[in-house]
């Protein structure tokens, strides 16, 4: 499946002059990274390239073919792109069992399977990928932003979830690996992009968003040997949800009991939201194993903390005790309305430098593994510095907390650009925190 | 209460020349908009003002006096404003019952009855009323925004969930009516500020973030006669949290049980996050009551609306079953694609003209009370007027989830400047939507 997210020469077939179809964004995407062959028969050249009617008339190799054309088209097509050895295809174009047109996807499965190509699609946003730029994604740049390089790589049933996953992402400066929008699966499931991630370097950590399993025994096989941590969102839970699933998709979204009794026993994580999904996957992404489960959390702010222990509560995480000797240094240089305790509460007119001393003595605890930092920027004595002060002492594994406008916006980019993820409220960051350790 | 939130005069007790002080703060906010007396013995100008060495020597009538100055010298000043008649005090010293100056704080409270004087504080922020622009706070307006006018009043145990909430939101395009952070709540207390906010024509719906209330009795009584919606988080609900509380206001939490059990017999909707309790207060805040609790969702993306489905399940709520005549002029307008169910998908490639036909339609049926619409921003074929869609038929109360970037922020902004609340994802919007109905 390499060559199929890393392929050199792509025919883009139903490659458009109209600069609002499909066929024109994909390959006006494509030409910038890669060498692009647009196959049209009703046209000679576009956008300076010399059109070929067909991919019969090529005669270089072609490592992946991109179909944007019309359902009815894509039989002959296929078997013009098996005979010409194409071994991957990505086929955005829709009309297929999705909306009841199952004969017509019946015989674009056996065309492929006749020449093992591997297909993405039917019905699909088809595949990003940040390493190279292969980007078959067709919503305009200007409506969907494209995230930057990373670690996270996303399995996707549904394209509108993607896309707006994606477009939301990309502005909080996450980074993605690999994004797949598979469609109706034709011949190419949830189970073989998992197998194709676990062994894909740039991939750290799986997100998946699913509405039903194509073979659930192959899923689970699948599964128990994935090395990668994996967190899935289910769509299709209750009863009103998985009517809706049938009829977007068609598939039976099934008992989220079994599909929830499963994922346990794999070691899978599974996500309440779609919030939740990438707040999980960015720990993930971010953060070094701790040594062990004991969280120090520090603030500027009383009523943080009162929310940060219900939730650390809650989530039975535990609150490392401080070491006589870190209480007995705090004490020495912390202002006597700090107390010294665990949240360690710097109080309200906590400077930079306070925050520097009670991080600087944190990481030299035995007793702590993990620093929640809060930081609420509102106050005068904050300065900007607070990020510089984090990263520079960031040994053990770090979380930041930090509600606010802008500004306080403007720092949390800067600490997810030094792979200190940060959180807009407690409740996120300790549900995450949870999931992780 | 009213002068307090309504002074003509006040005096900044404290009142400096140093720009970085608190004294100096509060006093350049107050005089943008208010006729302000600076008192000081130390100094004879404050900004071209003539400055006042004691409340005493100031002729005119003081409605308010806000002080800043060292806790020690409270007890005389307020001997002092007692004498001058003062009837209402913001205590923003700190240095009392919090730092276990117990003492200091029991001669404060007896000198404040002794005149009958209303003192917000000691230790808080003291008030925001968006109305006049009386702004205590005496954090930075750099680095805290002030909300806009609206009719949201959040009255706040924790002065830094108070300033961070605010911050946030002032940037989401809010609106609040009066915030209140009342600190140690020396002799006025939450139910004094419900009482007031109760009759307060500029709020329609209250939140509040306790720790501990400080009288029991007189809370249940209180909130028993509130006629407007009160949303509640509530801090130390947990072993380690009421251990947090403990620390940090001297407070006793609680049992939570006891406390839930008493929100929910008197009608409070208990939040069980930060971000949920603003989720909530901004639906009571902008929708009027729908007729029934029959929803419609309509969509762009299906697997939206499956997690939508899921999460009205989830929330026991109601989806509308559509009646045969909007069946029917559904299927009549709708291109095939399209299912005419509930969720009612309008697929990938629905146009803004398709939403307006789906949404007329909708607010012509008795079966739907609400419109619950999902906007994927991301496509091509969606344009910016998707917003003056919504506006222009905005007959049933409507909320709008939309996930995505930049674009899709522009969108909910003007949505909520037109009473349409917005959310990021299908979660905090049916949840929020389950506490109203």
């Amino acid at each position: 499946m390499k060559s199929l997210f890393y392929p050199k020469t792509i025919a883009v077939i139903g490659a458009s002059q109209h600069t609002h179809k499909v066929g024109n964004v994909i390959f006006r995407n494509l030409l910038k990274d890669f060498r692009v062959i647009p196959i049209n028969p009703n046209t000679k050249e576009i956008l300076g390239k010399k059109t070929f009617p067909s991919v019969k008339k090529v005669k270089e190799k072609i490592d992946l073919a991109v179909i944007t054309t019309k359902a009815q088209l894509v039989p002959k097509i296929m078997e013009e792109c098996g005979r010409k050895k194409i071994k991957n295809i990505i086929i955005i174009s829709s009309g297929f069992k999705e909306t009841g047109n199952i004969k017509l996807e019946t015989k674009v499965k056996t065309i492929l399977n006749k020449y093992k190509i591997t297909c993405i699609g039917v019905n699909c946003l088809g595949i990003l990928n940040t390493e190279n730029n292969l980007d078959t994604l067709f919503l305009p740049q200007n409506k969907l932003k494209r995230p930057k390089k990373g670690n996270i790589s996303f399995i996707c049933q549904s394209g509108a979830i993607g896309a707006a996953i994606l477009d939301l992402y990309s502005e909080q400066d996450y980074g993605f690996a690999k994004f797949i929008s598979y469609g109706n699966a034709t011949n190419t499931d949830e189970s073989d992009l998992l197998n194709y991630l676990n062994k894909d370097k740039k991939t750290k950590v799986i997100c998946m968003y699913i509405e039903a399993v194509q073979n659930g025994k192959k899923f689970i096989k699948t599964i128990n040997k994935i090395k990668k941590p994996i967190i899935i969102l289910k769509g299709g839970k209750t009863k009103k949800g998985i009517e809706a699933a049938l009829s977007h998709t068609g598939s039976l979204a099934g008992n989220s009991k079994i599909y929830s009794a499963v994922f346990k026993q794999n070691r899978i994580i599974e996500a309440n939201s779609i919030e939740e999904l990438f707040d999980i996957a960015k720990i993930f992404s971010k953060l070094k194993k701790p040594k062990g489960k004991k969280i120090l959390v520090i603030t500027n702010g009383g009523g943080y903390s009162i929310i940060t222990s219900d939730e650390i509560d809650k989530s039975k995480l535990e609150l490392a005790e401080l070491s006589p000797q870190t209480r007995m240094a705090l004490k020495k240089t912390m202002p006597k309305t700090v107390n010294i305790r665990n949240p360690l509460d710097l109080v309200g007119d906590a400077t930079t430098k306070r925050y520097e001393k009670a991080i600087k003595l944190a990481n030299k605890d035995k007793n702590i593994n993990i620093l929640l930092i809060i930081i609420l920027y509102q106050t005068s004595t904050l300065t900007q510095d607070i990020t510089d002060i984090i990263i520079k002492n960031n040994k053990k594994p770090t979380i930041v907390i930090a509600t606010g406008g802008n500004k306080t916006e403007i720092i949390k980019r800067k600490l997810e650009r030094h792979n200190i993820p940060c959180y807009g409220f407690p409740k996120n960051a300790v549900t995450s925190l949870s999931k992780f350790l």
